[in-house]
């Protein structure tokens, strides 16, 4: 049997909540949250919609997952994000106790590895990677754009 | 005369909001948002009402004075906090870019300052230490009460 709900197919489904925040004029990060197979969350960052900086993707995701599961730790989630999160929203992870993080483009300035996993709750597991290209071009676009434009 | 909003006036704003949050079971921790020597945001954690690990004080008093504002940085802006914040709310803090940040109780294992002040922006100033007993003694009362009845 071919397996459907891969890794990939998640990371599309937050690289397409990252193409919707794109469309809004938002830094296209997207996320999603799975728990058992299943998508419980999906957000895009709306700083800029909200004025709000805590508005990213990642927090939306996990304050709605909480909301679903009706419990504020996530400890049978995945959280897929095209991002690699940053200090705030790996803070959010490690105290949602997230069972696993996937991020597709890194963030060297912004991101939380700067810091190091430890960061995250010791028994989160990281993954990163996948969707890699995808995710940093329509950032690197989103950006170019913006230039462009000022 | 007579310097009356001074900072621990308002870090008692912010042991005040700790005091509504030990009365509501919640982790006794508070905060309020300054500017121009106005409290334009008040918060206390409400991680368990809420039931969302997103919902600390500093995250709540932030999102709350961007919308007094109507402005997403809060770069005149000094947030008083009963505790060291968390790498969650250190990395809001900073994409918050608050002139001044003031904390009153350490937190050796949950705080921010294990990964350094380089989590905040380069031109956040940070103080803390007032109030740090009696900010400290509400939460060591918290947990002992919590301990006992377990």
């Amino acid at each position: 049997m071919i397996e459907v709900y891969t890794d990939d197919y998640f990371m599309k489904e937050a690289y397409k909540e990252a193409q919707k925040a794109a469309e809004l004029g938002e830094v296209p990060v997207g996320a999603v949250i799975v728990s058992k197979k299943k998508i419980i969350a999906r957000a895009h960052n709306q700083v800029e919609q909200l004025e709000d900086i805590t508005a990213h993707a990642e927090i939306i995701a996990i304050t709605a997952a909480a909301q679903f599961l009706g419990s504020k730790y996530l400890d049978d989630c995945t959280l897929y994000v095209s991002l690699e999160p940053c200090c705030m929203c790996a803070g959010a992870i490690a105290h949602a106790r997230l069972a696993r993080v996937v991020y597709a483009a890194d963030d060297d300035k912004g991101g939380f590895m700067r810091f190091g996993k430890k960061m995250l709750h010791p028994k989160t597991t990281l993954e990163f990677g996948i969707m890699h290209d995808e995710c940093s071009l329509i950032l690197k676009e989103f950006f170019q754009q913006k230039r462009a434009l000022a």
